[in-house]
């Protein structure tokens, strides 16, 4: 399979999953910028905003913003996030299965931001997945 | 009026407009990073991603994904987009009215870009404006 993400839908290659339904898979990014850097994924393969219907694009963005509510209210105690699409090589985007970046931020976080953007690593990822996890379980438990 | 998106929303405060619809807006960006670089902004005052209602974020983000595909057909002749949300003041949220931005793309444009974070300037903004108006009109048309 050519594709690294849909290689990981396929459950052919690893991934930290964040959240799951029938349409959409999140999991965190192998080289994260930030302490829960998360991809969110349509399962079915496009490429970029060219060739993505609109309808999967608002479902990728919805969930992220799901994510980025979990990571504030979660341990992980984000402030903000930032919510990126890179639409095209020319936009830096490096896996072409469209996919929308939550990176959870923090005040005064720039220093370590700027850090991340080189050293991409967590050193605990099961856990980092695991609070993500719950949080989003605590949210969709406090809408109903 | 405190929130400057809501003045340039009720026509008090100028803004060169991409596109418009009943529940959104689509301006340049008055410090452009990058040549097209434009705000998508709902017209119902919300703050970031703890706000917003899901419907209205979708709504967003679909309107991102024309100008995205219209700054590629124009002739601004975009290879690709950024398309990003700073939720949040930690993120680089800068005005607390939630917007999304388009930031077209070129192969290449590293340096450029680099610059634009920088100078964030546009000497001739009407005529981009007008360039990714009449591609918008254009993507319409060919869906009909």
């Amino acid at each position: 399979m050519s594709c690294i993400f849909c290689a990981v839908i396929a459950g052919e290659a690893p991934a930290v999953r964040v959240y799951e339904d029938d349409d959409y898979l999140a999991i965190l990014d192998i080289r994260p910028i930030v302490r829960g850097h998360t991809l969110v994924l349509p399962k079915l393969h496009t490429v970029d905003l060219t060739d993505t219907p609109p309808e999967t694009l608002a479902g990728i963005v919805t969930i992220g913003q799901r994510i980025a509510q979990a990571a504030r209210s979660s341990e992980l105690k984000a402030d903000g996030n930032n919510i990126v699409i890179n639409d095209g090589k020319a936009a830096f985007q490096s896996v072409f299965h469209i996919h929308l970046h939550v990176a959870p931020r923090q005040d005064g976080d720039k220093l370590s931001f700027a850090k991340g953007l080189v050293v991409r690593r967590d050193p605990d990822r099961e856990a980092t997945g695991r609070i993500l996890r719950d949080a989003l379980a605590e949210l969709d438990a406090a809408k109903e």
